[in-house]
């Protein structure tokens, strides 16, 4: 029986999704505690491997399992075990081709910025601390440039296994709240890193490092170098995943 | 030189405000970061004794220093000294007489409530679990009933120094949004434990333990056993304190 699971952890303590040999990650913690419910070997596919630090609010995943067992007992059974930080929000069964990595038509990041001179507290593993001004208006600019399809092999880090570099992307925007700036971005796919990417380039952009006029030549020129820093791993967010049936 | 400071914290590793002897403190780590800065020993005086586990977005304090020091300084010392869940916002040069504890006209609390069933991992530390539906509707209607002037007594606990009992509550409301429940308090003056109370009491009456029409005659009888429980350190946040000064 297939199962489908929605998650929502903070990534501050671990090495990112991925089940690792001697760290310790969501993957990992989430594939021991249903082990222990299902007492059959589990392997869980995920619908993205998120970087060491990167939250999620609702990460969807899947599960093959042996046995069928009762939803709600998975939901409980899985939270009893689970780290605080790491909570299934959703278990159910779901037909067996589904696949959690592979059916995602888009997905939704949130990148924070907190622009506070102190710092907020509540944000400080939750957001990217840029105590400056930035220009938001130039920020946005920029951000639109990225709406439609682009081949983004510019905003890619090494160590990627996408074989095809377009992407579209549906969502591009920023919101503001007492100094902190949520930038949200929907697309059907993402490179590696290509979010973190963007979110460097749109911080330099609010700096004036980079002229929002540029950025049309920058996407074209496919050229790592032209782009902006990464940004921290800590100010990214997974916010969710949709799939086709879901429509 | 006297100096009113606002600070933000996250209380989750912290025994309270108040300094002492065997445990971390913030009024403890503010004197410790100031003293090196100032090579002066200080003592602070903070609007409230706020318990172990309870956070700040905006607490004041004031600090009366021998030699003057530029406030600019002093905001990035202490910034550069305290620990990332302890921020200085804000320091500036004030009259004398400023007491940050005396002078407080009023203050306002949030306690927040998360009834999600699996309970959200970014509020773990800021919010009491409460995994079932709680009826919010009552939950108003007995908060509107903490408006106004009265003698709180039977929402107290033992060990406040407060020596007189009634107290005046200008808001008293809820507040929803994705399963988190944000219950938001002012008034001029709280006593021992009094949000903590009154936000138990509250989800007592979510539940049905309580009825809201019973309200009025459980404050008016000044007994203790007659409320709900004291609700969790950790979902309660001081959110400012206001003072006649800045009107």
């Amino acid at each position: 029986m297939n199962y489908r699971l929605k998650l929502m952890y903070d990534g501050t303590r671990y090495a990112g999704w991925q089940r690792q040999q001697n760290a310790q990650t969501i993957q990992g913690e989430l594939e021991r505690a249903l082990s222990v419910i299902t007492r059959e070997a589990v392997s869980t596919i995920g619908v993205s491997r998120t970087d060491a630090g990167v939250h999620a609010t609702s990460y969807t995943a899947n599960v093959h399992l042996e046995n069928p067992i009762d939803s709600y007992k998975l939901f409980r059974g899985a939270n009893a075990l689970l780290p605080a930080d790491i909570r299934l929000i959703e278990a159910k069964p779901c037909d067996e081709s589904f696949n959690a990595r592979f059916d995602a038509v888009q997905k939704t990041y949130l990148y924070r910025i907190d622009t506070t001179p102190h710092g907020n507290v509540f944000y400080r593993n939750y957001a990217w601390h840029v105590p400056q001004a930035l220009d938001l208006e130039k920020m946005q600019k920029a951000a639109d440039c990225f709406l439609g399809s682009h081949d983004f092999s510019g905003f890619m880090a090494q160590g990627g296994s996408s074989k095809t570099f377009t992407r579209t992307i549906m969502d591009s925007s920023f919101t503001e709240e007492d100094g902190l700036l949520t930038y949200r971005i929907t697309g059907n796919g993402f490179l590696y890193n290509m979010v973190r990417i963007i979110a460097g380039t749109l911080v330099w952009v609010g700096k004036g490092k980079i002229a929002p006029e540029d950025m049309p030549a920058i996407i074209l020129s496919k050229d790592r170098t032209r782009a902006g820093m990464t940004a921290p791993a800590h100010g990214l967010t997974l916010l969710r995943a949709e799939y086709a049936d879901e429509n």
